[in-house]
């Protein structure tokens, strides 16, 4: 069993409404020394061990499916855990 | 300057349907492996040094705009970044 974690984030060149609105918000609040936000995606996934390469098959799903490729990078770290 | 990356999580006793709608699509797209899917939320925050705790400002942040503390949990990660 893997657990992998997955970081979708906008492409530097793609504006980031959600995140200029949140910082706006935090300005409003008086966090002034704010100075960019950026909003992403993290995504945990629980995936049973197979024969296939757990690397190819999590590229393939974020390709595919977890992320859009035109405006978004992608990112993912494995950790495997032992069955119980 | 410090760079701040933000995690959001829905607390494990909460639902998660869009991470069930993920898993769903998933499996219907032949990922049968895919066992869970929990999805939150990523932020990279910029701020600008100042006189105040880091940590304290962040966890501040967090309480009151960035998570919602009766559902979701966050954690975050500091790093300190040469301004140029």
């Amino acid at each position: 069993m893997y657990k992998v974690k997955v970081f979708v984030t906008l492409k530097n060149s793609v504006l980031d409404p959600q995140g200029s609105a949140v910082m706006n918000a935090l300005h409003s609040m008086n966090y002034q020394d704010v100075q960019d936000v950026r909003i992403g995606k993290f995504m945990e996934l629980s995936i049973e061990a197979s024969e296939r390469n757990i690397d190819e098959l999590i590229n393939e799903m974020c390709q595919r499916l977890l992320s859009n490729p035109v405006i978004e990078d992608y990112r993912y770290e494995i950790e495997e855990s032992v069955p119980k």
